[in-house]
C-alpha cells in the first residue's frame, strides 16, 4: 500500500504546476489588479476536487472562497488563506518577472510563492494524498479564502460573524510558517495587530520654484517633523499613551522565547543587513532579548516616503505635497482605532491639525491559547514530518486577521507553512524551496489524518 | 520708416514659431535628454540668421554655444542663455504634454516656456527687429548658451575661464526676469548661490517585511531623523555655523526691498497657497519683512523624498533604502563646499556616518555693483518698453552661474527676461503671455539700440 508520504511525493508534480499557474495570475489586492480572474481560478481548482465551493459576498470587498471537503469525521478543520498578493513593486529588482513563476536551483519565484499561494497548493495536494490512500479525507476540511489580506481585510471581521455557521470548526490552521536559519519549522499561536496609516500633507496647489522657500510652508518639512514627533532616534515611540496597553511576554512567552534558535550572522547576511537594531552603539547581542522585541514590540515603521523629485540629478522644486506610509504593530490589548486617536491627537497638540491621516487596514492582534491540545497535536505532526523539534513562536511579529477568527468562531489557531528564511516575502524574488513544499503538504496530510483519527477513537472511546 | 517696435511687432509671428520649435524639443539635463539635437536646433537658428556660432567643448558635460553678431560699435553686449530645461514630472499635471508647445489664450505652454527658452528666442527677435530697422545690430552682440543651468552647471566656472578671451564683452543680461502681480517689470542684480545635496542612506540589501522593524535599522527613520537635525520646526537651520557667513542685507538692499511691491493676495490665490510662512500663528504679514527673507534668507529646503512604496493602499515594507534631495540657497560670503562640510560634519556628530552626501552642481552667490550706469541704461530702456516704473531687486532669489561671469569677465550683469507672475518655472503648465513676450523683445531691441548709440558717442565724443 503507498505509504502517505510516498502519495505527497506523487502529487508534486501536479501540485508544482498548480502553483505556478496559481502565481502566474496577478491578484494585487491594493491595485485591484486581476481578482475576479483569481477567484475563478481558485473555484475551479478545488471544484475540480470535488469540493463544495461558494463565493461568498464580503461586504463590498473582494469576495470571500468557502471551499468544503465532506470526511467520515464530524470533526472540522479549517484552513485560513487568501488569494491576494502584495503589490511586486520594485519591478527592477526581480530576476525574472514577477507574475511569471520560474523554478530555479530547486525554488519557485514568483510574487505570492511564499505569501500564501504556496501554502494553499500544498493544503490542497495534502487533500489530493489523503484521498489517493484513503479514498477520502479523514475529518471535514474547510477552507476560508479571502482576498484583501494584504490591504488589511477591512471587511473580513464583519463577513465571519456574518457567516459564522459556514465556517464553524473544532481548530484552525492559518496561513504561514517557515523554517528559520537553523532549518527548524516554525509554529506560531499568534499574531501582532496593525495600524497602517497614511499621512498626506498640501500646503498649496502646485509645485514651486524652490527659490520660494522662504516664504512659504513646504509640505515635506512639515511631514518629516511630524514623523520625527512620532519616535526619536532611540527607538522609542513619543506619541503619549502609546504603549499603555501594549502589555508584555508572559512568563510562558518568555520561557518559549529562550527555546527559539535564531542564526543570526546567516540572517545578517542574508539579507546584507548591516547591523541589528540590538546591536546599536556597539552592544553585545542577546538572542532572547531580540526575539522578544521582535515579537512583543509594538512598532512605529515607515514604509515609504514620496515628495517632490526623486528621479535623476537634480530638480529645485519645492513639492505642494508630501506623504508617508506608516505602520503600526500592535500587541497585548492594544487597537488600531486607539493608535489612531493617539497619533491624530499627538499631531493636533503639535499644530500638525493640516496633515491628513488615513486608516487603511486596522487589525487586532491575537495570541491563542497554548494549552490548547491542537497546539500540541500541530507540534507532534510538525516533528513527524520535518524530522525535526518544530520552535513554537507564542506570537508572530507579523498581522493578520486572526483575531475575528479566533474571537467569532471560537477555534484555537496554528500558523504553519512552507517557507524558509529566505522567502522574501513582500519582497522581489519572493520564493519558496520545492522541498519545503513538499514538506509542508506532508505535514498538513498528517496533520489531517491524525485529527481525523483522534476524532474517530474519541467517538469510538465516546 | 518702420519704428523699432513696429519691427519686433513684425517679427513675432516667426518667432512665436521658432519658440514653438524650441520647446518642442526636450533638453532635460538631469535626465540626459535632447541635449545633441538641441544644440543642433540652436546652432541652426542663429547661424541662418547670419551669426558667427561655436560648439565650445565643456569639460565633458554639454557643450556650450558662443554665438556673436557683429556690430558697428565695438561695446560689446554680452547675454546668458540656457537650453536645458527642468524635468517635467509629475506629468500627469500638464493640461498638455510639456514638450508639445501650444497656445491657449494668449500664453504659450511649454516647458521651458519661460525657463529660459523664450529669452533666447526674445533676444533672437530683438536682432532680428534691429537689423529690420537698420540694417545690423548697433554694436557687437554675443550669446552665451550653455546648457547645464538645471543640474547647477557643474563644469561651467572652468570653462569661462577657459574661452574668457571669446566672451570678454562690457555688460551681460542675465537669462530671466518677470513682471509681478503688480504687472510691473522685474530686474535683477544678483543670485543666490546653491548647494544641492542628494542623501541616500542604506542598511540592508533587500527590501524586508516591515515585522522585522524591532530588530533592523530602518533607513527612511534615519533619513527623517537626519533631516529633522538639519532645520527645525521654527525654521531655523540648525546646522552649526550654518549663517556664519551669511551677512545680510545693506541699507542700500532695504531701501530697494521698501520699493518692491507684491500683491500678496493674489499671488497666494494663483499658487492655492494656504499660508505664508511669514503669517504663520497669525502673524500680521509685513510685506519687506518677507521680501527681504525672500531675498536674503539662506535656505534649507527638502525637494524630493523617495523610500519604500508610495503606491496606492497599503504595503507592509521595510525599505532598504531612503533618499532626499535638499538644496540650500546661499547668500553673502557663504560657499557650496563651506555648507557641505558643515553638513558632513553635523551628520558626523550626530552618528549619521552612514548616510551617505552627494553635492550636485553647487553655485556661489553673487551681487552686482548697482552703482555701474549699465545698471541705469537697463531700467530707463524697460520704463520706455514696458510704459511702468520696473522693480529693481538686489538680488533674485533662485541661483545660476552669475558668480563666474561676474568674477571672471567682470561685467557687471542684470538679469531681465519675457516672464510673469504665473509663469510656473520649474512647475507643470509652465508658460509665457505673449504679450510679454513681445515686450521682452522690444526691451532687449531698445537696450542693443541705446547701448550701441552710447557707444558711438562716446567715441565721437572721444
Amino acid at each position: 500500500m503507498t505509504t502517505l508520504r510516498q502519495a505527497v511525493a506523487s502529487e508534486m508534480p501536479r501540485a508544482i504546476e498548480d502553483l505556478k499557474a496559481y502565481c502566474g495570475q496577478p491578484s494585487v489586492a491594493a491595485q485591484n489588479l486581476g481578482i475576479a480572474d483569481t477567484v475563478e481560478l481558485v473555484r475551479r481548482l478545488f471544484t475540480e476536487e470535488g469540493a463544495r465551493v461558494d463565493v461568498l459576498e464580503n461586504g463590498g470587498g473582494n469576495p470571500i472562497l468557502h471551499v468544503e471537503f465532506e470526511g467520515p469525521s464530524e470533526r472540522t478543520l479549517l484552513f485560513y488563506d487568501h488569494y491576494d498578493v502584495q503589490p511586486p513593486e520594485p519591478l527592477e529588482e526581480w530576476t525574472t518577472p514577477p507574475f511569471e513563476p520560474v523554478v530555479r536551483d530547486g525554488r519557485l519565484f514568483a510574487r505570492g510563492s511564499s505569501d500564501n499561494k504556496g501554502d494553499l497548493i500544498c493544503r490542497l495536494a495534502a487533500v489530493r494524498a489523503l484521498k489517493r490512500v484513503y479514498g477520502h479525507v479523514p475529518c471535514r476540511v474547510k477552507f476560508l479564502i479571502e482576498g484583501e489580506e494584504e490591504v488589511g481585510s477591512p471587511t473580513f471581521a464583519g463577513s465571519v460573524e456574518r457567516y459564522k455557521d459556514r465556517f464553524q470548526a473544532d481548530a484552525c490552521i492559518w496561513e504561514f510558517g517557515m523554517k528559520d536559519e537553523t532549518e527548524r519549522p516554525l509554529l506560531y499561536g499568534g499574531l501582532k495587530g496593525i495600524c497602517y496609516l497614511q499621512f498626506t500633507v498640501r500646503t498649496m496647489d502646485v509645485d514651486l520654484h524652490s527659490s520660494m522657500a522662504p516664504i512659504v510652508h513646504n509640505p515635506a518639512w512639515r511631514l518629516v517633523w511630524a514623523l520625527a514627533s512620532l519616535k526619536g532616534p532611540d527607538g522609542r515611540v513619543l506619541i503619549p499613551g502609546f504603549y499603555e496597553n501594549a502589555g508584555g511576554p508572559t512568563d510562558r512567552d518568555l520561557a518559549y522565547i529562550e527555546r527559539i534558535p535564531w542564526d543570526v550572522a546567516e540572517f545578517k547576511r542574508y539579507h546584507g543587513i548591516r547591523e541589528l537594531w540590538q546591536e546599536r552603539g556597539g552592544r553585545t547581542l542577546s538572542v532572547p532579548e531580540m526575539v522578544r522585541d521582535y515579537l512583543f514590540e509594538p512598532t512605529c515603521t515607515i514604509c515609504g516616503l514620496e515628495a517632490g523629485y526623486a528621479g535623476p540629478g537634480t530638480k529645485t522644486v519645492l513639492p505642494r505635497e508630501a506623504s508617508a506610509k506608516v505602520d503600526f504593530r500592535l500587541v497585548g490589548r492594544m487597537s488600531p482605532q486607539e493608535v489612531l486617536q493617539k497619533v491624530r491627537a499627538h499631531l493636533d497638540s503639535l499644530g500638525y491639525d493640516d496633515i491628513q491621516v488615513e486608516s487603511l487596514g486596522p487589525e487586532h492582534p491575537y495570541q491563542t491559547s497554548l494549552e490548547n491540545p491542537f497546539v500540541d497535536l500541530v507540534w507532534q505532526t510538525a516533528k513527524e514530518a520535518y524530522g525535526k523539534d518544530p520552535v513554537l513562536y507564542p506570537t508572530a511579529a507579523g498581522s493578520g486577521p486572526m483575531y475575528p477568527v479566533g474571537n467569532i468562531l471560537e477555534v484555537p489557531i496554528i500558523s504553519t507553512g512552507c517557507s524558509y528564511w529566505g522567502s522574501g516575502a513582500h519582497a522581489p524574488d519572493e520564493n519558496i524551496r520545492l522541498e519545503d513544499f513538499e514538506q509542508g503538504a506532508f505535514h498538513m496530510a498528517l496533520l489531517l489524518e491524525r485529527f481525523g483519527t483522534t476524532s474517530e477513537e474519541r467517538r469510538r472511546q465516546g
